[in-house]
């Protein structure tokens, strides 16, 4: 007996986000899609995450409509969003009535997989989105971020599991957004999962390349009973992305596993991206190969190149050891929470300010409210003399309910707002875009009848890699430049001397 | 109770060889061999392959020079070589003289552990040169060329093992070097040796990264018992190379198994690695990320860029896919030979032959060799009528002996013709040398004095990718330039205009 062992395929929103800083257009995606669509896989993640607001910040295309275009462009499969919890794709909690009406479009609109999480893991963050999906008739995955600290075992993650079933959720995502889980740890959740909440309960696992180990815990998640991985087409996998959909297949090859997938629409698939990758090369994570420092600093590499620039802003950059450092001691007086969007940066930000400013002397409002409890409840405890300085600098209590609650309804003065903007179109959907990102939503608004802006560019006329063999020097043809020269201005053209 | 999992580190060896087309410099590996003398490593390969080749073509290098150092500066390590059983580090066969002479030679310069192959899996090419190295007292370990046939089977692969074990080898290699070893058939052919061979059989087993799949064989044929896995620092690791140490070492974690490696020595080593890498940009392999269209053609990276050159220089390299439909056919007709140096480059060769010019209107003598067992026994029934062909171009019969048996002995003959070579220095090792590659050698003795040829740039004269969220322009920084203006030249600095 051979068990089918589902794909989710990520090319479509999470390989590019990983890779290519979000930046890629629909137009580079409706190629494959009739591949996509035949290919066999369980879903296609496509939408939420961090493309919504990279559609009305970077690429001028409406998200709604990317979302509808899938809808017609993959029309024989399950399209899945990743979603914030109580934070929709925002980075501030809504009150239900806006969840309420987001999930209702984006249902609407063609989503048919939830996959809901908290930064925190804090279940009332994710309760009324998993209700909301419920109530449309849509598949509601409930979300455990994976993490490592001395309190997260397995059986804290064996126990969200339970609480998610209990909320209704229809299938379970162990989410390993920072490549972190090991084989034998993905094995032990899993099994655990499978053990306390019955065979029944679909598992989910979605994990990143960056250190190297987690196609072994693919595996290892498959033979304790995972019933869907996640994973990329080659052309767009690896690096701080995620496994190869091809080498998954194979790696199941007469192991009792297997992934049903049309061996030539993955051919297909692969050599459309393997062409697109290229055009933005200029978006291109610099993590090429494996890094396994994270297992030691458990800080993922987007938080690192966050910690970067912040630190070269303020012309200290050779501290950054310090922060690696402080990183985990902030985490500690956090409570432990994973290190996922927002909690990743709200964290990283602060221990950049302690080692630049004294430990918290300055401190971040987001920061103040992560220590508050105002994005939820902290995995641990929080230590009490920074929760005073937090009260302190915030000017307001700590708070013990689910951040939501504080908040009165929204939605009609957010309608008020959007509608008087120029180009808002007066749709529950242009209300939402507005309700996300208010500031990045009114220019997109003013802009976007001008249509989508490409950021991609031809492979042929940036530079390539040198070929095996050839001379190493980048530039090889004139290139031309303003050369001031005495003084004076001149525009030459020049051609480098090899040496 | 914890089993200890032995590493043998390539990046000395087959990682370059892999990576960087056998480029580096002894001086790029130096400042590394403290830490890897101190890591904990079971052995290091460092020598054999093609990096005698390299030394006396490229890099004017002593390759018995470049072991002698090793030896010093590795005294706590077990120096290994890969060794091609008869054909010693060459590309024919050798008469048994001069193969006790190389690895008595190889021995006394310090060389512990000898990993023995045949392309052709023919255990009479590797019994002379497993032999020699047992009469020196050191580790030999004989080879099982991994490959994917009708006729390869896990019983096939166990048999071997056997034949090795009663040949005297200290130690069984299960080499992959095409990346085709799945997890099921890792497991099942190290399970096979340790059943049929007992326990105390050591079992090593090597891989290529290219699938991307063989990490998860490498934990699966730990979990089969293998005794020792071959790993590459992570900074000279993936792609057409091998999956990275400290991957493997994170992988085992919890696993009832473990790597005693020492983690500050390796993060020193992946280090400067990192810092040597891109020195030899200009020889990296075109292969980024993985490739798994090999599980159908099973034809190895290296021998595609090979065929690739082959069509072009014949203007013809539209027909590519033609050569990848023969190379099967091509494969059968020889008896299913594994596809590795020579094998493979004689294969590939003959099927661009075939799609040029007809099938076996002109044969390469090599394949003709090949086709009349003058290379070994193939594993299966060669083709009867291409057999006659063969016979009929090369004037000459098929032979059923080792081939070796049919060689006079000849280290006088080389003996001489070496040490009438201006610069050879009269020593075994230099006939040695002069042996495997005498035009080469001629080339190297005069002008050895010269000294070390360094093949590697500095990284900062070379373009490094465009970060993320950058300009895709290349050069960023102010150059220096000798710019003709007016018909008079300046030296000066420049930055280019963002546009």
């Amino acid at each position: 007996m051979t068990k089918t062992i589902d794909i989710t395929e990520l090319a479509l929103r999470d390989a590019h986000q990983s890779l290519l800083a979000t930046r890629m257009a629909l137009d580079d995606m409706l190629p494959a899609c009739a591949d996509i669509d035949q290919a066999g896989y369980w879903s296609v993640e496509c939408w939420g995450g961090a493309t919504f607001d990279a559609c009305i910040r970077f690429l001028n295309e409406d998200p709604w409509e990317r979302l509808r275009t899938f809808r017609t462009m993959l029309p024989n499969s399950r399209l899945q969003m990743l979603l914030r919890g109580q934070n929709l794709l925002g980075y501030r909690h809504y009150e239900d009535g806006v969840v309420d009406r987001f999930v209702d479009k984006a249902a609407e609109n063609g989503m048919d997989v939830f996959r809901v999480f908290d930064a925190l893991n804090d279940i009332r963050n994710i309760r009324h989105s998993v209700q909301a999906v419920r109530r449309n008739g849509k598949h509601a995955q409930g979300t455990i971020c994976y993490t490592v600290s001395p309190l997260h075992t397995t059986e804290t993650f064996v126990e969200m599991a339970e609480r998610l079933v209990e909320l209704g959720c229809d299938s379970i995502c162990l989410k390993d957004m920072a490549a972190l889980l090991k084989p034998q740890a993905a094995y032990d959740v899993v099994k655990g999962i499978k053990t306390r909440c019955g065979d029944g309960v679909r598992v989910h696992v979605h994990t990143h390349a960056t250190t190297g180990v987690t196609l072994v815990s693919l595996m290892k998640a498959i033979e304790a009973g995972a019933d869907c991985v996640d994973t990329a087409i080659s052309s767009m996998s690896l690096g701080p992305g995620h496994n190869p959909t091809e080498s998954l297949v194979e790696m199941l090859d007469g192991t009792g596993y297997q992934a049903k997938l049309n061996k030539a629409c993955l051919h297909r698939i692969k050599n459309h991206f393997a062409a697109v990758r290229p055009r933005y090369q200029a978006f291109m994570s610099n993590i090429i190969g494996v890094e396994t420092d994270i297992f030691d600093s458990q800080i993922p590499g987007g938080m690192i190149s966050n910690m970067e620039s912040q630190l070269k802003q303020q012309k200290a950059e050779d501290r950054l050891e310090e922060v690696f450092i402080e990183v985990p001691r902030v985490r500690e007086d956090a409570g432990f929470p994973p290190l996922v969007t927002p909690s990743s940066q709200i964290v990283g930000t602060q221990a950049v300010f302690n080692v630049l400013m004294g430990r918290y002397k300055v401190m971040s409002s987001e920061f103040a409210d992560l220590m508050l409890g105002y994005y939820g409840k902290a995995p641990g405890e929080r230590d009490p003399e920074v929760m005073a300085m937090a009260e302190a600098q915030a000017h307001k209590p700590a708070i013990e309910q689910r951040p939501a609650d504080l908040l009165k309804p929204e939605w009609d003065a957010l309608q008020t707002a959007a509608t008087a903007l120029p180009g808002c179109n007066g749709s529950q959907e242009d209300v939402l875009t507005y309700a996300m990102f208010p500031q990045v939503a009114a220019g997109f608004f003013g802009k976007r009848d001008q249509g989508p802006i490409y950021l991609g560019r031809d492979p042929q006329a940036t530079d390539k890699p040198s070929a095996a063999g050839t001379d190493s020097t980048s530039v090889r043809s004139p290139v031309t430049y303003d050369v001031k020269l005495n003084g004076r201005s001149h525009r030459v053209s020049v051609t480098p001397i090899n040496p």
